[in-house]
C-alpha cells in the first residue's frame, strides 16, 4: 500500500454563518484547500464529502454531487462521494480518500466537510443531531443527545467519583485554547466556575459542558506521498487509520462509562503505524461533551481508566502540559459542524505538525492524532499524522 | 491491485413492506447473503450501507452503525460506512467495498442496500426523492423529479423523434421481465397501450412511465478473488468499476437529451477491464423513468445516440433480443427502494450469471453489466460484473 499525505487544508470559522450557504462554505474551504495545496483542479482525482444533516435541515441530499457542481469539478465528472456517520461524518470521509489513495485508485483527493445547523431552530438542529442515537430506542423515546451523554457522566462519576470541578476543567481549559485561535466559533476563555454554574441542560451536564450545533466547513487535500513534493514543500503524511463501529444504542453495551469503539479505532490505527500512545504530541478529541473527552482519553490509553479526570483538572492536557489536548478549543469552542468536525480536526493537527498554529503552538510536536466519533461513540474513526 | 469476487446475495421482494421495519430488512437480506456465501459474521471485516432517505422518512441517520448492531457485528467493532448519493447509494456502497478489497485493506465485506419509502405519505415520499436533485434551483422550485425527466424527454423527443408507442415499450418489456420474477413488486405483464393510456403525472411522462417508490433491501458478499473458492465454489467477479458526476441541476447542462456521467462512468468501467459495450451479454440499467433506460443505453454505446428507443420497440433488448435489459424488471416493475436498488441490480446480474435466474435466465450469460445513477444522473455507478 502506498503512503499517503496531507498537502493542503482550509477551513471556515465555525458559527451562526446566517450570511452564508452550504454550498458556499463548502466552495469556499475546497479553494481554499487547493490553494493551499498548490494544485489545480485537473489535478483532483476524486472528491469525498463529509455531511450529516443537509437532508434534515436543507432538504438536500446527494451532496457530493452538488459540491462538485460548485467547486467547478462536475464539468470533468469527477467521482464524488459522500459518507455519514452522524458526527463522524469527516473523519469517516477522510478515511474513504485515504484507502482510495494508498489502495492506488487515485492519486489526489480533495476531502471536505461541510454543515449548516443553524439555518433551523434550536429545537429542529437539536433533534437533528439525535439522530444519530437510535430512532426507535432513544430519540423517538424522548432521550435527547445530551440526555444519553448524561447518563454516561452519572455512571462515570459513580464508577470513578469524577467530580464536577473535573468536569469543568476540560471545558474551561478548551475554551482557553480557543482564545489563541482566530478561527475559533468561541475565542475567549471562560473560567471553570462559569462551567459549573451555568444552566443545567440534563443533569449533571450543563450548558457549558456541550457543543454547540454550528455552521462551519473544512477542507484538506491528500496525495500520495510520492507525488506530494511535486506539489507541496511541507507535506504531513498520515501513517495510521483506523475505524470501528459499536451498538448504536446505549442500551445494548455493557458498560455506559466505555466507548470501546475509540478503543478499537485507536488500537487499529496504532496497529497499522507500529506507534503506541505515549508517542502522540497532542490530540484533537471529540469533545461534543466534556464526560466525552475524558472517556476517549481513557480509551485510547493516554491516561488509565478512571485517572483521566484528575489529570486534566491537573492541567496535564493544557497547552505547555504532558500532552495538549483539542489546541484548536475543540468541539465546544473551535465548534461543532457535524460533518465538518472531523476535517477540522484535522485541519488543526497539520497547522500544528507545519508549526504554523501561532500562539497556540505546541513546541516540538511530531505526531498528532484526530479521534472523530459519532452518536454516543457507535462510529469512531481515529487518524495519526506525522510531521517531517 | 486485487481481484474480486462476489460469492453471496440475499434479495427481499420490494413493495410496501408495512410489515416490516428498515433495521429488520437490512437485518433479513444481511443474514441471507451471509448464508448464501457460506460464511460466519467472524469472516466479515467491514459493513458498507447504501441508503439515501432514512434520515428524512424515518429520522434516522448513521444508519451504518444502526445495521452493524441489528446484524450482530458490533459486537466485533467492525468498521461500518454508510455513502449516500441519492438512487446512485447503492452502486456507489458496492464501490467502496470493491475498493477496500483490491486496495488490500480487507478481504470480505458485506454491501447492504435498504430502504423504507412508503411509511410516509405519497407526497412526502415524492418530495424524498426530490432531494437527490438541486434544493436551490429545482426541488424548492417546484421541479418534481418526474418533471426533470419529463423535461429530458421532450427534449429527447424534439431532437430524436423518439416517441410515445417507444417509451411504452420500455415499460412493458420490463414488466414482461418482471412477470418471470418472483421477487419483483410487480411480477406481472402489462401491454404499451396501458402505458400510454395511463394518467398524466408531468407531460410527456405518465404513471407507468416511472419507477414506484418502494421498500426494500439487498446484500452481497464480496471478497477477494484469491480467498473466494475457500467458501463458494462459483463466485462471480468484479472486473470493471467506474464512477463519475455531473452538475446537480438540469439547467447547467449543455444538453437536457444526455447523461454524460452514465457516458463516463461506464467508459472508466470499461477501461478498467478493458473490455467494450460489444462484451456485454446483459446490463441491469436505472430506468427510474422510461427516458432514463433509453438515454443510458445510448451512453453506454449499446445504440447509437438517437437509435435505442427504435431499437427497444423492436424488442432487441427483450429476453432472447440481441441483449437483455432489465431482466430483473428493472426500477419500473422489480422496485425502486433507492438505497437498495444499486444492489438488487447486482444480485440481478450475479443470478443470471450463475444460471439461477429460472424462466428470465438469459442463456450463454457471461459477462453483465449494472448501471446505478442518482438525481437526474448527477452521480453514476457502472460495476462489470464476469461469471466462471
Amino acid at each position: 500500500m502506498r503512503e499517503v499525505s496531507i498537502i493542503g487544508i482550509g477551513i471556515t470559522k465555525f458559527g451562526e454563518l446566517w450570511d452564508k450557504s452550504l454550498r458556499q462554505l463548502g466552495l469556499e474551504t475546497g479553494l481554499a484547500a487547493i490553494s493551499d495545496a498548490g494544485i489545480t483542479s485537473k489535478d483532483i482525482d476524486a472528491l469525498y464529502i463529509g455531511n450529516m444533516a443537509a437532508g434534515s435541515t436543507l432538504q438536500q441530499e446527494h451532496v457530493s454531487a452538488l459540491m462538485a457542481d460548485y467547486c467547478g469539478l462536475a464539468s470533468q465528472n469527477i467521482p464524488a462521494t459522500r459518507v455519514e456517520a452522524a458526527s463522524a461524518s469527516g473523519g469517516l470521509a477522510v478515511r474513504q480518500a485515504y484507502m482510495a489513495i494508498a489502495g492506488g485508485f487515485i492519486d489526489i483527493a480533495v476531502v471536505g466537510g461541510a454543515e449548516k445547523m443553524t439555518d433551523v431552530s434550536d429545537s429542529e438542529s437539536s433533534y437533528t443531531v439525535s439522530m444519530g442515537s437510535d430512532e426507535q430506542w432513544e430519540s423517538k423515546a424522548g432521550a435527547t443527545f445530551a440526555s444519553l451523554h448524561a447518563m454516561m457522566t452519572q455512571s462515570h462519576m459513580a464508577e470513578y467519583g469524577t467530580t464536577r470541578e473535573e468536569l469543568s476543567a476540560v471545558s474551561e481549559k478548551n475554551h482557553f485554547h480557543a482564545s489563541m485561535n482566530p478561527m475559533a466559533q468561541f475565542p475567549f476563555a471562560i473560567s471553570a466556575e462559569a462551567v459549573s454554574n451555568s444552566g443545567m441542560v440534563s443533569s449533571p451536564l450543563r450548558m457549558l459542558d456541550c457543543a454547540p450545533n454550528s455552521d462551519g466547513a473544512a477542507a484538506i487535500v491528500l496525495c500520495a506521498t510520492e507525488k506530494a513534493k511535486k506539489y507541496k514543500k511541507k507535506s504531513i503524511k498520515i501513517i495510521g487509520s483506523g475505524q470501528a463501529s459499536d451498538t448504536l444504542s446505549l442500551h445494548h453495551r455493557k458498560h455506559l462509562n466505555q466507548m470501546p469503539a475509540i478503543r478499537m479505532a485507536a488500537k487499529r490505527a496504532f496497529k497499522s503505524c507500529g506507534k503506541k500512545a505515549s508517542d502522540l504530541d497532542l490530540i484533537e478529541i471529540h469533545d461534543n461533551f466534556t464526560i466525552s473527552e475524558i472517556i476517549a482519553l481513557e480509551e485510547i490509553g493516554i491516561f488509565k481508566r478512571g485517572k483521566a479526570a484528575q489529570s486534566i483538572l491537573k492541567g496535564e492536557t493544557k497547552l505547555g502540559g504532558k500532552i495538549p489536548i483539542n489546541t484548536s478549543g475543540g468541539l465546544k469552542a473551535r465548534g461543532h459542524a457535524p460533518g465538518a468536525t472531523g476535517i477540522a480536526q484535522v485541519v488543526e493537527i497539520v497547522q500544528q505538525l507545519r508549526g504554523e498554529a501561532g500562539d497556540r503552538q505546541v513546541k516540538n510536536a511530531k505526531i498528532g492524532m484526530v479521534e472523530n466519533h459519532g452518536g454516543t461513540a457507535a462510529t469512531a474513526v481515529v487518524h495519526i499524522l506525522e510531521g517531517e
